[in-house]
């Protein structure tokens, strides 16, 4: 249930809460509305390489705790840990994604089909690396969306970089040349404030050509 | 100056929008706001690698133009082009960040130390691939975040993937091997509704564990 709509509020309150109340779960109903909401950030060409291992069973935790070394507390106490995949072979689902907008009134059947058909060749074209850029990029805008969206929800999150990046597919059952991991967003009901951190004065940072 | 802060109407109602009002620009303040903002966001051990190049002026446009092949309704009719790139040493400033940290108040300066010497031996220890990654992700998640503040301020925007990634950084007169490009937000008064685009079902891309 969303408990704030402050936009501001929800931006600029949002800190990473690393202890969460470990009897807070989330249902399943609603985990699938704040991804829902979170798959509603843009990617390149639209094809929504973003994928999420939502790990919230003891056996899930279990699998992940070696994988975590750093951030075991949030795998203990958080109501769920969002491992965020990109998709490599994302254009699989290029006749969903267009085939849909279509059917929506969207998009006309004769732009959808030339549409696929060149999406589809250039993205096959690529290489691993400049595919891995793209996965990235587009899974990390849903990432920040899910941040957002869980404050909407009144949950917590914290995002996670340091893992086993070489293994946490395979641990879930996935082909690691096709799911590349991006991070991993603890969520829950936090119990602490969490650290204000700094950030770089604008001046560093930006330059007007 | 903020136009709306209704979070949910700001998350679902983005689009991307190609053609602006070309006699609406930003003033420099406004745009330091949204890009402070947008630098809420979260990093990688808080390192902020995220970078803006601003393109507003007719040089600047004229020089990225032909970068932006597909997309040259947005170069010439936004208020800006604001190139987002990644620094591959982005921690030269560790120290400016966590001593902001302990002025601030946020942390004790023993901590600092101790910190800000283990983060950089970490991060001088990646492989350029690893460090490429980190940037990319922690860029995005602020290049999300720019995207939504922009529409908080009643400015419309439109991410773009596909330009000259090979040659952009020293078009801007940057060291291409430091600052790897991350992803173009093309920023403005919205001329258009923006097309509206299907999401795969949330079954297909989340699975629990």
């Amino acid at each position: 249930m969303t408990v704030k709509n402050d936009f501001e509020d929800i931006l600029m309150g949002r800190r990473s809460v690393k202890v969460f109340d470990p009897e807070v779960k989330i249902p399943h109903e609603e985990m699938d509305e704040i991804i829902r909401k979170a798959t509603k950030a843009p990617s390149s060409i639209n094809m929504q390489p973003w994928r999420f291992v939502v790990v919230e069973s003891e056996e899930g935790k279990d699998k992940l705790r070696p994988l975590v070394q750093f951030n075991t507390r949030q795998n203990d106490t958080s109501a769920a840990m969002i491992v965020i995949f990109g998709d490599m072979l994302n254009y699989e689902y290029a006749e969903d994604i267009y085939g849909a907008a279509v059917e929506q009134g969207y998009m006309p059947q004769e732009i959808k089909d030339d549409l696929v058909g060149r999406f589809v060749e250039m993205y096959k074209q690529l290489t691993p690396a400049q595919m891995n850029d793209i996965v990235k990029v587009d899974s990390s805008l849903a990432a920040m969306q899910l941040m957002l969206v869980a404050r909407q929800y009144g949950y917590d999150t914290n995002p996670i970089g340091g893992f086993d990046h070489a293994s946490i597919a395979e641990t879930f059952g996935l082909d690691p040349e096709r799911y590349v991991p991006v991070v991993i967003v603890a969520i829950g009901k936090g119990m602490e404030e969490g650290k204000r951190t700094s950030r770089l004065p604008v001046e560093k940072i930006r330059s007007y050509h």
